[in-house]
């Protein structure tokens, strides 16, 4: 998931590197281009070297944003509960409306929003295609910086909005939620505009021949495919749907994003800010409308198989997003999902064991575990592994993981500021079953996943991570997901065994993550064809402040397309390139 | 289809700038990388700008290919005939073979091929991945050049191969079954390593940070998909199977090719030097076989579904291209797909008649319009059009390019180097129903489809271009695609009803191809916006020897991908970016 700094441990400095863009409020596409070409120019470079890159400043601090910022965005967001929301002016609606949001804190939202009128929405996105597709990819990728800038100076009332659909902490919300997911945003632009630019514009084609040679001029046009549906999630809300939504919109389709009904907020915003710059702009913003849905609702599937939309970003669930790959993939739609896995970790052997332990324990802490990328699986010698505290037994190891835990999440204050609230209910059966879990998989319970009570928020259900052993014989326990605060310390026969069933089991079930700590080099080079078997990014020996939950834009893909928990990255080649078509016209030149 | 040459008008000269590849027979993969290191440099550079480049010459002459060649192929050809094929030696079989191919000329071809044991073959496929993968994207890409230059040794032993199976003329068979089809196969290994080198290999990421920066090592990995199926066409066994199969072997995958039962012989001919240049370049030959099956078999849809398989690349009837589509697809198996469309003219002015008409009369004749470019929709005003010798009515203009195809065609024995032979009974029905099709649609038949008389094979099938002039309120006739040599004039009310109709037809129904004449500079753009919308290649007023069935590698697009007559294109990012995958692994460094 998104990369973010720990609230408890450290508060990132403020590098002075970057800056967000300071554009009149209201801009022509000929203004955005000057204004934004330069960043284009960095951002292309960052991408293709994929070297460290961020335009938004990820520290929520006032010396950042400016003093009074973070309270103006709680007071924003404050704005909006309570009422119908009034953003989407201009997008046709039915008439009725829909939304019952409750924070994972326990607030009802009691945000309302219009209902698309379906029909008349894919026809206003339609109509408003032609404009988009023929201003070109430069001014396309510029209008979309500024929208991201402009989501940039909305990120502590989109924060207050991610805390309270997600759950996640409120640092978290901010850093995820706003300038890692503006990040991503970016990239995203930036990716598509390279890949419409490596066609040139125009050539003229000449061929040798006896007496003259054969000229020709051929003009290459990109074309989009149609309407793009980005269907969000309930827990990242934002980082999950802009790299889909500006990828689709860059390269000159107009978007559609259903979000998840448990959280329309960000994602409403988000879209305001699309429609509200394009209009500035001088294009339609039909081009970017909310379709939101009740809960159990089937918007998304009945988008899904409309004529006009051509391209699908799915996170979520793996039954829909099964459903939508086969249904909507087979009618030729393109269609980028990123569902379930089991991410994995494998311990060898440990050099700095202290380093490791704080590390594991943060990744498994963060969010309760309901990241798509928490450490699930722990794959470790029934033996026990070497560290440079000397040998631990397979028990050992557990206690010292569990112990780490403690350390984190001990306190209920300082907890919640890093476990957030469980999303939906789920996530705490899973939680609370742990004693189940371990009596039918004939394992034990190494640390049950406590009940921490949330200072602020009394109707929050707050969980700290909790462990189960088992042997690596009960695959039918541990290869399926288990989302939320649930690891699994797996025994094996030995490193081998533990890097086959790592490739295995994400080759057959997916995974997002990848984890491996030895200090044998042998050891790593064969966690690395593990990991390029089981088609899984592997971050090795992490002990410092990044995290194998973390991917950075611009450098990190998140995912890789290569096992099923997710069919695309972001942001590779392949995510864009389908997204547009080429056409020529070709014409004689005289010789 | 393949740019070609006319061999009745223009003896195509060697230009002298290219030259096949002097390699010593044995090479190791270090020995290629040598070699072909300056052609993908010169390739990749002329695939960016799109510009003229073609490394294997198209003219059959002695000068270009030696003395003899053309008889020793033709004798190559021969001793295949009428015996088990022995190329294919160390692929697993069943012990059983398959093979009835007969030429559309005539003769029974009489070559018998082993059965691939799929397991087995598929499980050897798998096998051969890792040191394929593990080579490096440029060693493939030399390995694959090596590949087509010895393809290219064999252009004449090819030609007569094609020509037995397609029924296409000769020379049309050298240069669409030989060189341009070796263009199109070096074009896609091209296309495939600089996408792959786009990911460098690795990183120093350096984030900045309060005291230090976090620095980290990213080591980036090309892996591939899985097992590549190609499903090769009848009527252009090597240049429409070339494309998927050398982009799918460049980025990695191994490949299963699945000729058309009734053209074997010249992919088994291409799979051949395929396993031996692997062989000899120190790679197992199980990295590409051939799965021969008997006509009316099912094994394409048997491997289509085989879980190994991730990659299909198949050109053919829209039925089993749509089952692809949905099955296939569905899976989450990427399918790129060439199937059938109605391609279109609009005449709305000529400017130079004489110019136009002999062209459109040569796209229409070649290959008895079996040719998935071959134009087949002619729009016209009812009321006529303006051209350079004055004013002609709808039905003065049928008679001027009927008379255009007489001249090409009207004498049997220079026909015959035009039209080639039907492929099939299909074919056949549809050029001896002009009658009957007209008095259903209630046109005429401006032009009968001849029975030519074939010099040489009395048994071969040959037909001339016919004609049926349609209104355009018929589109029950002309939607569908009429395969062979049957066009329509279609009456229109005028020029912006043909476009229209040519962009609502092709947005519908599909085409390769689209062209327009006018002297009208607002008409050609109409007619550049109409392309855009139906998602079809133009070319305008082509008159010269540029023909709307010809593309040519590197610079022109075969298919956009934006219609339903294929989902892909030749060759663009988006053909070669999802047949890979990125495995990243990631470590810290030392502040």
């Amino acid at each position: 998931m998104a990369q973010f700094a720990d609230p408890t441990l450290t508060r990132p400095a403020y590098d002075g590197s970057v800056t967000t863009a300071t554009t009149p409020a209201h801009s022509t596409a000929e203004d955005l281009l000057a204004a934004h070409g330069p960043v284009l120019d960095e951002a292309a470079a960052a991408l293709a070297g994929r070297t460290y890159y961020s335009r938004y400043p990820e520290s929520p601090s006032p010396r950042v944003y400016g003093e009074g910022a973070a309270e103006a965005g709680l007071a924003a967001y404050d704005g909006l509960l309570n009422s119908p929301y009034a953003g989407l002016e201009g997008q046709p609606t039915d008439g009725t409306s829909v939304g019952d949001e409750v924070s994972p804190y326990g607030p009802r939202l009691g945000v309302s929003y219009p209902r698309l009128d379906v029909d008349a929405g894919l026809a206003a996105a339609l109509e408003a295609l032609p404009a988009w597709r023929d201003a070109g990819a430069r001014v396309r990728a510029a209008v979309c910086v500024e929208i991201i800038d402009r989501i940039n100076k909305r990120s502590f009332e989109i924060a207050n909005a991610v805390m309270h659909t997600s759950g996640q902490p409120f640092v978290m919300s901010f850093q995820a939620g706003g300038p890692h997911a503006q990040d991503r945003a970016l990239e995203a632009v930036v990716a598509a505009l390279v890949e419409q630019e490596r066609v040139p514009a125009s050539v003229v084609w000449e061929k040798p021949g006896r007496d003259a040679p054969i000229r020709m001029q051929k003009d290459y046009r990109i074309v989009p495919r149609g309407v793009g549906l980005v269907i969000g999630c309930n827990t990242f809300p934002t980082w999950n749907a802009y790299p889909g939504l500006f990828a689709s919109l860059a390269t000159g389709n107009p978007v559609v994003v259903k979000p998840h009904p448990r959280a329309i907020l960000p994602l409403a915003i988000s879209v305001a800010v699309c429609r509200a710059v394009l209009a500035e702009a001088g294009f339609s913003p039909a081009l970017v409308q909310l379709a939101p849905d009740a809960d159990g609702g089937v918007l998304g599937a009945e988008l899904a198989l409309r004529p006009e939309v051509a391209i699908i970003d799915y996170t979520g669930g793996p039954g829909f997003g099964g459903w939508l790959e086969r249904e909507a993939g087979g009618l030729g739609k393109s269609v980028y999902t990123e569902k379930a896995g089991v991410n994995s970790v494998v311990v060898d052997s440990v050099g700095d064991l202290r380093g490791a332990l704080g590390n594991l324990a943060f990744s498994l802490t963060l969010y309760s575990g309901q990241m798509c990328t928490t450490p699930q699986n722990i794959y470790l010698p029934r033996d026990g592994v070497e560290t440079d505290e000397g040998h631990l037994s397979f028990e050992e190891f557990g206690s010292r993981l569990s112990a780490a835990i403690e350390r984190l999440t001990g306190e209920d204050t300082k907890a919640v500021e890093l476990l957030g609230a469980t999303v939906n209910d789920g996530v705490r059966a899973n939680a609370a079953g742990l004693a189940g879990l371990a009596a039918e998989a004939g394992g034990t319970v190494v640390r049950d996943s406590r009940m921490v009570a949330h200072p602020a928020y009394a109707d929050a259900v707050v969980r700290a991570p909790g462990i189960v052993s088992v042997d690596v014989s009960r695959e039918d326990v541990y290869t399926q997901e288990c989302f939320g605060p649930v690891s699994f310390l797996i025994g094996t026969a030995s490193t081998e065994q533990s890097l086959a069933q790592l490739a295995d089991t994400i080759r057959e079930h997916g995974a997002m993550t990848a984890a491996v700590y030895s200090t044998s080099e042998p050891v790593l080079a064969a966690a690395r064809e593990a990991a390029a078997e089981g088609g899984v990014a592997l971050s090795e020996n992490l002990t410092g402040a990044v995290f194998v939950n973390q991917t950075a834009a611009f450098s990190d893909y998140h995912g890789t397309g290569a096992n099923p928990a997710a069919n695309a990255a972001y942001t590779d080649a392949a995510f864009v390139a389908n997204r547009f078509r080429v056409i020529t016209s070709r014409r004689h030149l005289p010789a």
